[in-house]
């Protein structure tokens, strides 16, 4: 039976954000879309879920092809709503995104937009996060939107291995700028953060973290990483493990099972 | 200059829970250790940061050799904030947990005990999560403050590789009981989420996040999986990636690289 593919849309800026709108736009011509997102943003989520308080969710609007939902959970939380509770049918695609700002590198570890993709990933789905180099709320998102379009048609067409999802990141540049879409490594990198230290009106001090992101990568080198594609007007594509083990340092480590614990039997 | 090792020790059940006191009292005996956990337990908060609101930070308290903070942040946060602005030094060691209840297989995704580890992994820190498979508060840390001292030992001594983490499950087991460590992958498992769906006294509806872990291993393979080791009262050590890059599935990939976007160069 061919149904119409089902995708469910997320992302971690809230509902209004418009890299959102850019993808559900996008994303219609694939198929009927259900889209969730969190009442506020959440940017910096990761995979966060929500134990502590009950999940509210609100149905936005429904139109042909398109049911918009909001809740005051985290996007991890609105993916798992979709799989278990708001859907009748399991979704065919997960995309999330579009973000405002980069995921790339080590940035894909805090992100909500990825760990959103990597729930989908998780539970069997094909699942893209999709992120535009620019924080600015009124991002031009023409671009981005038709790289967004090429992935997901390679996706639908090909489809993804199991338990692997893309980090699809995008330089703020015009098409014509954008030299082409580069398979990529994770750049080793970090976020140096620097916290800034204020005290309030009663004289509590307090810190807001702010910081800057390091590549550790040389020059030159780490061509095949995520950071250097970017930097050379390329957008990023790292498929993303959700088997977290570090097989190659696995064998390695057997050592430690000769230890002291269980010598006794 | 042979100084005492530094070792931050975090968790993310909040500075009361027992299984913070019990790896704080093992890890006393490797160095002086610097403490932060958040003032509220923080499961499943995985790897958010703070960034909406200012960070709190209350030293609780100070003797030689040990030094605790409690902040209103995640888990991440206090690392962050130790390695940022609470310490004169970088840490030579960071550990986490002892958790109460399990983070094998994909829970690792949503812990914020592992969370912390990965967050030193990222940072060049030999880093090490620890859980009990226990929720219980009072539950029985002795077999596992046995285990953790073993594995610390072994960190100490061996070094671990650049962005290589260790997530350690123990079983809920005396220490005649456990049969020993041993070195794992991360069983292919997701959970199986039910939302119970409640009315509250306004008539409007809300959800609890509840559900039950899925183990997709078959029965008898698998021996070389977390859960498999677990099950069978073994102590499982997972060395974990910091860089998600699925290098197996990039090369296939590469086809992706010669579609549409760019061939107007």
């Amino acid at each position: 039976m061919n149904r119409t593919p089902l995708i469910l849309v997320t992302n971690d800026d809230g509902i209004h954000a418009r890299g959102m709108e850019a993808l559900i736009s996008v994303t219609r011509r694939f198929g009927d879309v259900v889209a969730i997102s969190s009442r506020e943003p959440m940017s910096g989520m990761s995979h966060a879920i929500t134990i502590k308080v009950p999940l509210r969710v609100k149905l936005v609007s429904k139109e042909p092809g398109l049911t918009c939902y909001v809740t005051n959970g985290t996007p991890v939380d609105g993916v798992k709503l979709v799989f278990n509770s708001l859907s009748d049918r399991k979704p065919d695609l997960l995309l999330s995104g579009i973000n405002h700002g980069s995921n790339s590198s080590s940035s894909v570890l805090y992100s909500g937009t990825m760990a959103a993709a990597m729930e989908g990933a998780v539970n069997h789905i094909p699942s893209i996060g999709f992120s535009l180099l620019s924080y600015d709320p009124d991002a031009d998102f023409t671009a981005s939107g038709r790289v967004a379009e090429e992935v997901i048609r390679h996706v639908m067409e090909q489809g993804l291995p199991d338990g692997i999802c893309l980090n699809v990141n995008i330089p703020a540049l015009s098409s014509e700028e954008i030299r082409g879409i580069r398979i990529c490594s994770q750049a080793n990198g970090y976020w140096k953060e620097e916290f800034e230290k204020r005290t309030d009106p009663n004289g509590a001090e307090y810190y807001w973290l702010t910081g800057f992101f390091h590549n550790r990568e040389p020059e030159n080198g780490g061509t095949g990483t995520d950071e250097w594609a970017l930097k050379n007007r390329y957008v990023s594509v790292v498929p993303i493990n959700t088997d977290l083990t570090a097989y190659d340092v696995l064998e390695k480590m057997k050592s430690l099972e000769f230890a002291q614990t269980g010598k006794h039997e």
